[in-house]
């Protein structure tokens, strides 16, 4: 971000030695880059220019690079086909294993089953093993360079051994103590070692009180640990106890990055990771929420055409339609965003289901009696109506207070029932309400209907 | 997590431990407890049992607890009027320098200043420096006890000098080169001090490169640029290149949380960190928002309004209106979701205005001709009436077109004017596109009256 040349100028210089074929200082400039920006100039290559860069890096050149590379970077796949199978089979072989997971699970079986039976059989076998691993679980984003040792040993032979591995972990601030089995019975911190004298044993400075997860659970509760404790990685064990890998914090703000873009997502009835600026594609990944909203927005305009006879009697009814739907709308997407935030935060879900949906039921009467009083008053005295206006504000009471019951109610069901609340999203819940809104305005309309005629 | 007792068990018997007044158990197994346990231990207090703590801890134990306790628990505030002020003082003084200046910010200014001025003088002015900053920019965040060292120095003599500091500094993982005007040079990870030799220099095996913020950058970038390349901490300068401070991963990931939870609730007219179950509260909270969208909403039943006589002479177009405001509204809903996530996570904010708000108002026309085709189809069929289903068919392809200009062009415009665009709510973006559907809707059906009725 520094420094005399802006990133972009160094990109410009780099591709013009690139495309000279000048070997020797290309490689100079590309490993003055920090990682994450070789990979940003990489990702920027036509295929041409890829070539050529399979030809300068080793495969372990290229690890390092792709383990930065987004996993979610759609293109992956295409990269991998420009290089020999052999290259790849030696990449994926030197990337951490969880990062080689993530870029083989995006390829189909057989082009995954070629990789792995090029690659020594080593790597294969680790990564074999975390490929079984349930997607968004803990096992699914552990890797396992980490650096494990036995409690009775000195803090020196333990520096010894940590040096040897400082090269190959993905982190080696902490270290976990294992027994024989290989059962986790400590953690020592990088700081802890440094501190403590030479000669101190292992046992005696270790916390025995180790944090850890299980390797099946859910992946948002391993960034809940990591968020509320401030740990830079969280041990995943199986479920007695042994060590299996570990969880790294930058696994973690992806992971919670993912979560927020998938909640911002379910709320607006849309993927927003939708990249792609081309309106074909755009419109494609769209289309399929918007139709099927028509289709239950259609059971809406159906219901308000059993009451067309009413509308034309008083076609000062229509006026209010989009109000009073609109407006609950509003007030359910509300009440569903607290619903979904509340889940995603607390500890203990299943404390207070109905308590929590009376709390929203009660908003709703409460906000709904103010905006019924309101449209009351702002009706009464525009129409010069107040038997309408009473109509309307009425309608709006009932209207809010059953839109506030079911964007609470969904998403908290839903979560019960083992699904993601986020799921539940907005525009469901306002064409839901949009149907309720519409039923209990011409129901009460029709009850006062000689009244405001 | 694991142990034979579980947490809340422990919680029982330390409180009763407490209560019966045993200060040395209490001591004992209170810091057995990891620190952020220790809080939430604390946090579920009575005053009463709260006052007998303050007795029991020192202000150095507090304040290592009060480091992790949410900056934004509400209650802080409370919490430190129970406490005597010099006791404050001394916590205060004892906290990590960020973590001070977040809970000072949550007092009034006199208040502030009373602690301030009990506080140790070095202490004191540390902290004033830090409560300059602007809110939500680097130098907020960023804390000051990090380790920085000259470069003329062996890897020994850094690694003596580090082991004093371990015990106060936030972060001994990276180590910052200054030169003598404390001007930042370069950095070096613990990893490559213990990977090397003890009579390396530091000038040879540092890392010039050293990426760093300046102290009124937004913290949103700074967060973008931990995450991007997987750093556990950043160095914050002035603008001339001296180092201020640090901001460490775990902050980051607060700051994370904060964005995404503030996203969430600009979709959804709503402060989802909204915590209390008070119906009350709630009401209060989300009324203004409800309000303000229902005299927006008023607009368009004024509009609807003028357009009574057309709709007294075809009730049938009563039937259509929460169908095309609700459909666009959706699709408008998209449209914002997808622009105020792009411009969260993209580099170049400038890149393109023109050609994604034309990228969108294609996706809109394409969207909106087949929603319009289904559409026309449907209603057609349904009531045997073309001319009908093409009045609805075209009013919400155009309907659709105008949301989805409206969903990006305002928020884009927004950060162009150096507003958050995720302020543009979704509420306000559906009840300002119910106003322009029904204008497109009723224009278009008085138009080819004559053909449908």
């Amino acid at each position: 971000m520094d420094g005399q040349t802006t990133i972009e100028e160094q990109y410009d210089y780099l591709l013009a030695v690139l495309q000279a074929d000048q070997l020797i200082e290309f490689r100079e400039l590309f490993f003055n880059l920090h990682i994450y920006e070789q990979g940003q100039f990489y990702l920027s290559l036509n295929e041409e220019e890829r070539q050529r860069v399979y030809t300068y890096l080793s495969p372990k050149e290229m690890a390092d690079m792709f383990d930065v590379i987004e996993e979610d970077e759609e293109d992956v796949e295409e990269y991998l086909k420009e290089m020999k199978p052999s290259y790849v089979a030696d990449m994926l072989a030197e990337m951490y294993t969880d990062n080689a997971v993530d870029t083989l699970n995006q390829l189909d079986k057989t082009t995954m089953a070629k990789y792995l039976s090029l690659m020594d059989t080593e790597s294969a076998s680790e990564i074999k093993e975390l490929l079984h691993y349930e997607d968004e679980t803990a096992g699914s984003i552990m890797t396992t360079e980490y650096v494990s040792i036995v409690a009775n040993q000195t803090v020196r032979s333990a520096m010894y051994l940590l040096k040897n591995e400082a090269t190959v972990a993905e982190t080696i601030y902490y270290v976990f103590v294992v027994d024989r089995e290989n059962i986790l019975v400590g953690v020592i911190s990088l700081r802890d070692l440094i501190v403590n004298d030479d000669d101190r044993m292992i046992s005696d400075i270790m916390s025995e009180r180790v944090m850890s997860v299980k390797v099946g659970d859910d992946q948002e509760d391993v960034a809940k640990m990591i968020r509320d404790y401030d740990f830079l990685a969280v041990p995943v064990t199986d479920y007695e106890g042994h060590l299996l890998g570990i969880v790294t914090v930058d696994d973690i703000i992806d992971v919670i990055d993912e979560e927020a873009a998938s909640d911002y997502s379910g709320l607006a009835g849309v993927d927003v990771e939708e990249s792609s600026e081309n309106p074909f594609k755009a419109a494609s990944k769209r289309l399929p929420w918007l139709i099927t909203l028509l289709f239950l927005g259609m059971s809406t305009a159906t219901l308000i055409g059993r009451y067309e006879e009413l509308v034309s009697e008083a076609s000062i009814l229509a006026v209010f339609i989009s109000l009073i739907t609109g407006t609950a709308g509003n007030a359910g997407t509300q009440s569903l965003a607290v619903a979904v935030r509340r889940l995603a935060v607390q500890d203990d879900k299943d404390s207070g289901f109905f308590r929590l949906i009376i709390s929203e039921v009660l908003t709703g009467l409460i906000t709904g009696a103010v905006t019924g009083l309101a449209i009351f008053i702002v009706v009464g005295i525009w129409k010069q109506n107040f038997p309408l206006g009473f109509v309307i504000g009425i309608a709006m009471l009932f209207a809010i207070t059953v839109a506030n019951l079911a964007g609470s109610l969904i998403p908290m069901l839903m979560d019960k029932l083992g699904f993601d609340p986020a799921v539940a999203s907005g525009p469901f819940i306002t064409t839901l309400s949009d149907l309720t809104s519409v039923l209990i305005y011409f129901n009460i309309a029709s009850l006062f209907m000689s009244y405001f005629i």
